[in-house]
């Protein structure tokens, strides 16, 4: 049995390679994963784009992005690759005519073609929009499809706990920001401050751990100085150098990745490809996909920070997403 | 005590590199600059773009545009790296049901979130968006926040110099035209005609001098063959070639990288990063971030030159704003 809370960062990423779908030519289109990214409005069309790309730069076959009615043109002139559904609305571009259950409807046209969905880059926080991004998580809920949840999907989260708590194929990738604010919504605050002074690898001490456990197991990878991994079980640590600019949208390129190891996993849960398995449970299984992906992230912010360093941008990243997955996984 | 008015460009660029904000990896996102653009309108989009886009290419982690709101798919298309709130109006879009006071209210809703801001790249000549830009201009000094004011945010001034009057946290980039419009309007006509022919670094024959001194030591870069920058105390002179043409929107890559050194500035004021400290109060230190960015966009200018000649474009500018800091500021 592979103690997976005790390996080294190399020694994941050599885990985390036989998690990642194998490609030959009996493939067909969306195989290798199909990832849905709900989130794009009137102020954000650069999030949801970022975070669709990457998945697809990582290696999923389709990307979709489910946004908002006047956010679809814009996002779909970022790039022809992605696949851009307008269904959403904000509050004040609902036509009168139009319900929750018809946006749904439409909404569950997209999510019963892919294996994973990102719910909340560039969502924004217009009411009638995080209404419906609470019913989409329903929906994944309903497909048991792994749910990623960023930016304004932790916003919505953690004003109701319930929508995900419990629900092991989750994902919550918080900033510091964001995790403060889920440790005080899930009553975590005392610990917080009482522990934050030796925060630590160890599970009682570290406050990833504890939010993972008070939310039912879903996994929770806290972004930082060095990424930390819990599902309330276990802890895996990715201190593995990235790029010192803290550029917006780093988040997105880390929700997309996540989105396509997440889709391998659930293959390899699946349809198991390789023998002999690795001797690892659903669980730790999680923690290693998120590890991949905050693995390919880390490298590409390093790799466009090395290229470009304070002029780095997003795009930048993004342009380093591929190369940075191949060598570490691939090579 | 350094005595800033006495150095050449090789030693002001050696000064301000003491300013530019230190990148370690405890940074989180945005504390290395957060900076919004207010313009954009029906007929420009592409300067708030270039000054927005200038920003993050000299190290600010985030940028936003505020603009008019038919503005935004297509500043929003130019990249995903920006963040474009469309909550302006030119006179004949505004909806009968939106008042100044609900545009104000989103526009402060990114106000509370930057560090600093521009005002005028795009911004046109309709009489709303200039109201609009006033308020914003109150809004700004309210909040204590540099403005950096360009383009036809430099009309709105010279119309009603007290909205900047006495503001010393406020520069203004005036080019030629601008220039001799602002000095005009500050009744220094005759001492313009009187001193033209000797203008010069002294202080009384030094108009930008005496203009930066009428508006209350605001900052004032006037940009020419060489950039004169006064804050009506002391002058420097930027002397470092830039390209010989010309190019329209040159200016905006200048007001962009004002915003990420004024960012940069404030915080070099409020949390002290280096000892020793430079022996230099917050008016010098306003002369030296002026200067940084000047440098800045005068290097790219020269360089993109170098490589386009007279096909040179404001993008080519953009192209070579990180390389241009990088070599001048981090090597």
């Amino acid at each position: 049995m592979v103690r997976i809370e005790n390996q080294t960062s190399q020694q994941l990423i050599n885990l985390a390679r036989r998690i990642v779908l194998p490609l030959n030519a009996g493939l067909h289109k969306g195989q290798a994963g199909r990832v849905a990214v709900v989130g794009g409005s009137e102020d954000y069309t650069g999030a949801p784009y970022f975070s669709a790309i990457a998945s697809t730069l990582v290696g999923a076959d389709m990307s979709h992005v489910i946004c908002e009615k006047s956010a679809g043109p814009v996002i779909k002139s970022y790039s022809p690759n992605l696949i851009v559904h307008p269904y959403l609305y904000e509050s004040q571009n609902k036509p009168s005519n139009i319900e929750m259950d018809d946006i749904i409807a439409r909404v569950n046209s997209v999510l019963d073609r892919v294996h994973v969905v990102v719910v909340g880059p560039g969502l924004g926080r217009d009411q009638l929009m995080l209404d419906t991004a609470a019913e989409i998580i329903n929906q994944a809920k309903k497909r048991k499809m792994p749910i990623i949840v960023d930016a304004d999907g932790l916003y919505l989260v953690q004003k109701n706990l319930d929508l995900i708590k419990g629900y092991t194929e989750c994902v919550l990738t918080p900033n510091v920001v964001e995790f403060a604010r889920l440790i005080e919504a899930a009553g975590l605050g005392a610990s917080a401050s009482a522990s934050s002074e030796k925060q630590s690898n160890t599970d009682e001490n570290n406050m990833a751990f504890l939010l993972a456990k008070a939310l039912g197991h879903v996994t929770v990878l806290e972004k930082g100085n060095v990424d930390r991994i819990s599902n309330g079980y276990k802890t895996i640590i990715n201190d593995m150098p990235g790029g010192l600019k803290r550029v917006s949208g780093q988040g997105d390129t880390l929700s997309g990745s996540l989105a396509t190891f997440f889709a391998w996993r659930r293959h390899y849960l699946d349809s198991p490809w390789e023998k002999p398995r690795l001797n690892l449970g659903e669980s730790d299984l999680a923690l290693l996909a998120a590890f991949g992906a905050s693995a390919t992230t880390r490298r590409a912010s390093a790799l466009a920070f090395e290229a470009k360093n304070r002029a780095t941008l997003t795009s930048d990243i993004t342009n380093h997403v591929g190369h940075a997955f191949y060598t570490l996984f691939c090579m």
